[in-house]
């Protein structure tokens, strides 16, 4: 079923909801899910309805010209997305291949909803795993001390494939500031800890060393500042003192694949509002 | 704040979220949480509004009046509710105090917003506890073969005390059907298993002899149907072959405060709509 | 890193760890790790240790000779298994591709430690998945009417493959009692529900239609009793009255993946002792 | 049922685990339950028996006298324990009552095993809640800018009521570190977030502000670092956009009480060994 999803962020108001909600049935629209939440603290509101397409007397450019007028009113921030056009996803890997499998086969098997367009990484290893599944691979050098040739390519490349969303699945690159910039909100990472516990590198021989209980995985937009941009979801698993670094390795993975698929569904789906430097995820 | 609570069920149409959005807006009401649900196996339509009660421009009546027009319009089942008329609560137990302390220290240090009226039980050990807190205890005795004078006086409690809502914190005698249909809706049970597993008696020694790997505890609705009734919530703790049947009564009495205490919540705050034998829970 | 793994069952009595352990110590052993417990019920006793194979003055061979008198005396159900010797795995499937896909890739990922030397299923779709991982793909039909033959074919191929171990990685027939019985204690299934709750056909179904507020899932060995068999793990996911069943079926395959990724685990790295119908599982 | 619990740490070595079973079993011990750990990296060993009392042959001290021979060999710290001999144990909170609450009526049921002897705060708040319990309450007052006459009466105390283990039950006073020294590894703390996330003041404000979908609490002992002692049980729980501070203050209890009250059972049942700033833990 083809249906609309109507997001919207705009300064608290009385009336927004009713405004909207007359708007919609006006127009026949019937509501499949209707979310809403108001950040009293920043005084801010935030909405997201989903209809079916068939319900609505209006084609969707007459929906934008009509809405806008409403939008205009309140100084929404808006968007109106047909869940038909899937985004274009490009995946980015390293050498570890358990995000990456998880991705491609929820995605081979119908789960995700979108159109995953090409694999880029920084080394060899996952070609074949990026091709079974008939996906462009390519292969990115990162020479050391020449990163910004490399990031060039990859901008090339997510411009080329004309991505919506980039996906970090284990990538072990650090964005350049620029192209958190240029693509912001569009880039999705999975970091292999509860942040802001262990950001940065190694984070499980952190964790091993510190001895914590639980460990993590935290699946957030990148932003300038490496492993601090908005969290969209995250997800934890128990350990003990038997659990070397190894075991928690392997433990970890669990987390970060049930994270990253959760978040990128999330935002696949258009659930996702980023509200300063955190989200509201409408699920 | 004082709020009201607009808690609605109707058979599904369009422009029931935009009716009820303009009567609230067009009133001047500032919602502070909103949720809609659809049942489409059903066809029916769940929803619940609270909105500041200063905000709106009505007397309670005068909501009241207006409101029933929209109401009969779309054949919904409502009611609202002012959040400042707490609920009375009597709590009924037996001889294990887990869940009565943990609701009574709630209520006492404000977290759990009702009026608790009164402590029943069919035996003597918690009078100390209720005492403690300044509630009357009914001690009433449950004679083998005469349950039903017991139940009498139960229910004559129940009645003099003006209980909206009875809780059963581990009360170990079978609610018969006629005081389950007098207050159906009303008496909330917490079964130490997850439902549908071990329901009945001694579930921790059903689930030590099956052998499984988690152990629960269930807050439902009482039903003349014993341990079937509406499910409000669910909690689990992981167990090992390691775990007696001791440990077992142990680590689940952690699930059946907490989902006990949840599920209560959730009613006193009306965010629970009972839907068949199914509920609809707006947290 | 080579190691043996002394595994033992046996009439609970004083002085079984000490002789154990000083049979080891007395050759050299160096312990990995070391798992007792003590049925008190059953007055059993259950033991696994793990310790280097080059620590060790004795060949297997010679191991098994001198320890078999300790055996004896203790009256032991015991193995020692080299866990250099991979275990034979087939994996079984119907049309459902998130299991199968799971444990491949972990087998593929050196994640988990065994062979996996075919998959039988009773549908062509997971074909190009099992060629990609290099392995044989048999479709075996299974008629109505005649499942027998088709059984008498899947034995066929586990003799043929030597599984030391079958999983069931969702596959959608029953297993007749005579072949549970000839493999008993090898054949691993996943049941789509947290047993003993929603048994048989159709779990989530069960599940939607009861209003639970957690789904789950069941590792467990099969026996001729449908989905009554060991428990090894279980997993669940909480959800709620927004979750259709379609949603459910979705969440629920995080559940299948881990408890049966995790069950088999165990399995293969001898942690599991069947006890009865329950299993102590040293992790 | 009265046991003795043997609690073992030494460098690691051949023959640790056959000459202490062998030594158990030679005095007839029944042991109840064992376990192990060899911590690979600081190449260091962990041990903990736990038996029958009247399995043995031994009184207590002919036991410490046999076993120190053996203990000296190996180069250990140990320690017999009598189950029988519950340890002392003094509360300390400041104004919030829920980890008191929790453990009054934990120790009053008799799930804890241990003797509460007193309450110290820096309030007046809860001295009806422990005189319930027939606990004495002192108040000590912490001045600002003399805060050292106020520890030193907590000193005081401590040594007056012959404390073996103090609990900090959501007190708010940083504990000094010469206090720190002196109960090196009897002072347990919990701390409202998962560390190492959030230490120090304010941490739901901490964790509101970061935006994070998990919160937790870590129960560990207090050091001279604030909140870097080692970690001894953690719990977290999952919430969202919607949870407001209050909420999360609300929500994050349930976390406190439970992380707290496995630690400090752990702690008081010598299941918890001191290794660096990390601790094993034998549950």
């Amino acid at each position: 079923m083809k249906s609309y999803r109507l997001v919207i962020d705009c300064p608290d108001k009385v009336g927004i909801v009713a405004a909207v909600s007359k708007f919609l049935a006006e127009h026949g629209a019937s509501i499949v899910e209707a979310n809403h939440h108001r950040d009293t603290t920043a005084g801010w509101f935030f909405m997201r309805h989903e209809f079916e397409a068939d319900s609505i007397e209006l084609s969707l450019e007459a929906f934008k010209d009509e809405f806008s007028q409403l939008a205009q009113q309140f100084q929404m921030n808006w968007k109106i997305v047909d869940s038909s056009k899937k985004q274009n996803v490009v995946l980015m890997a390293s050498r570890e291949s358990h995000c990456l499998a998880d991705l491609l086969h929820r995605w081979h098997s119908g789960e995700l909803d979108c159109n995953i367009v090409a694999v880029i990484a920084n080394h060899e290893h996952l070609r074949h795993m990026a091709q079974w599944h008939g996906l462009p691979y390519h292969h990115v050098t990162f020479a050391k001390g020449d990163k910004q040739a490399a990031f060039d390519e990859v901008r090339e490349l997510i411009l080329q494939y004309e991505a919506d969303t980039v996906v970090l699945a284990r990538f072990m690159q650090i964005f350049p500031d620029v192209l958190c910039q240029e693509f912001a909100g569009r880039v999705i990472n999975i970091h292999h800890s509860f942040l802001p516990s262990f950001a940065g590198a190694k984070p499980y021989h952190q964790a091993h060393e510190r001895g914590v209980k639980l460990i993590g995985a935290t699946c957030h937009y990148v932003t300038g500042d490496l492993d601090a941009g908005p969290i969209i979801d995250q997800e934890i698993i128990r350990i003990s003192h038997r659990d070397s670094i190894e075991d928690m390795v392997r433990k970890g993975k669990e987390c970060e694949k049930q994270a990253l698929a959760r978040g990128l569904r999330s935002h696949i789906e258009d659930r996702v509002i980023i509200n300063g430097n955190k989200t509201v995820v409408f699920d």
